[in-house]
């Protein structure tokens, strides 16, 4: 390939532009980003090699498209309009029923490749981008029959040679099951910042008192806002559903040390201690 | 000090007993346990050099108190019943009222400090003890004016020696601060945890899904159920008090999602963002 455009220069695009570098290093690297900020930081970092918009696109060998998702969904019909019927398009998105709805009767559907490669870190904007983030990681790809075999094929092995392990999901699944892995954590941590932030506002010297348990658990509430809310706004009746029975077990935990049941508190947490198991696969 | 005694040998008690090996290798170390399992590893760990009995401690220089908080509050004044004028007794306890009212008309209430170090891990038992656990770690200790200076002296000289920052507190604004920046920590990670593990029961590759995000969040949802029992039992009203104010918070952010009102959800989260400030202090 000798041309990719990356839409969208924030923590994915950016970290997927420096494994471009590594396993791609004579390929010409081109920039879109809404913010005149985050194009001329991608370019000080060499991200890129030029700036571009999407009129430019009829010569993109491959387009990465790694924009908040509502964006995506927005953006994705003009992108395929405006490229070349060999150019394979690719997004990164953390939900995919919408995205893949979106094109779905699309010309040039076959040009697009719809995954997420569950990848992030708590930061966010080029300067976040980071060498081989997707190392290791597991990238879900929605719909891949409705891609040009020729056109997957080669993506997927750009994926391979960056350590990604590859799964095949309908859209509607990734996004319900997502939600429980992925979003509601986000809820969760970000709720929890703003419970004991509230509780503290007054009393500076608190945060002494937090751990390296707090912190963990709260790490996620650093994330990009705009990110997380274009995710919640698509994924809204997975991210509810998740949100009610997360509430629900609060309160029955809540019910139960209310009504001094420790038997039964020990039992609530002696069985999601397997969780041990569970996570000896996660990085 | 020639002989120093630890009742526990846990995580803590055990980490404990490897920092004074470290600092104090001519001190003869003597473990209690009620699990004859624990004290064989301790002994085979050489975290201890020999097992001893609540009986034995009138020859005892230093006792250190690391077991469940429940078993602390319930032991303490027998422990202080036998120890010598001269012995200083410590307790490594997440929750501080009560164990301070245990003992405040015994007449050897002055060779008791209350401590907390604020270090940890999600693991416990004796094989879970790691070398310069408490390094860089917050010591809170409660009531320190009731302690005899003389002893005192040694053992917070002792603290500081393994790294620990000493602050001082009331063990009521102890056990209420430490609800919100710890305790409600724990509920939100095993809550999370069970919520997960429920909706996917039967769908095994899920977790395949799962990335460092959730496995950060729920991280604490490892921990020992017997420990965290007790903790919540003796700081009832205080982690009652948090939990109300974080469903309330998740229950706000589900009505702000039914309503898609996204500005809103996107204020939360910015309004949060600030932990990040927050955090940059915690190890």
């Amino acid at each position: 390939m000798k041309k990719i455009y990356i839409i969208g220069l924030g923590l994915i695009g950016g970290s997927f532009a420096r494994d471009l570098r590594r396993h791609m290093p004579k390929t010409r690297l081109f920039g879109i980003d809404t913010s005149e900020q985050h194009l001329q930081e991608a370019l000080a970092l060499v991200l890129v090699d030029e700036v571009a918009t999407v009129g430019d696109l009829s010569d993109a060998d491959m387009v990465v498209l790694a924009v908040p998702v509502d964006t995506a969904v927005q953006i994705l019909p003009t992108v395929l309009d405006n490229i070349d019927d060999n150019t394979i398009v690719v997004d990164m998105g953390s939900t995919k029923q919408a995205i893949c709805e979106a094109v779905v009767s699309h010309p040039k559907r076959r040009n697009f490749l719809a995954c997420h490669p569950i990848a992030g870190t708590e930061f966010s904007g080029p300067n976040a981008a980071i060498d081989q983030l997707f190392k290791g990681k597991t990238n879900i790809v929605c719909e891949v029959e409705k891609t040009a075999p020729k056109l997957q094929e080669t993506v997927l092995n750009l994926f391979k040679e960056m350590g990604m392990r590859i799964r095949y999901m309908d859209p509607i699944s990734h996004d319900k099951h997502i939600a429980y892995v992925s979003h509601l954590s986000h809820i969760s941590a970000f709720m929890l910042g703003k419970t004991v932030i509230e509780k503290e506002k007054n009393e500076r010297d608190i945060f002494d008192m937090a751990g390296s348990g707090f912190a963990s658990t709260v790490r996620l509430a650093k994330s990009n806002p705009v990110t997380w809310t274009s995710i919640f706004k698509q994924n809204k009746t997975n991210v509810l559903e998740t949100l009610e029975e997360y509430i629900s077990n609060l309160t029955h935990f809540k019910t139960l040390l209310e009504a001094e049941n420790y038997q039964g508190i020990h039992d609530e947490m002696k069985n999601t201690n397997h969780i041990k198991e569970i996570l000896n696969g996660i990085n």
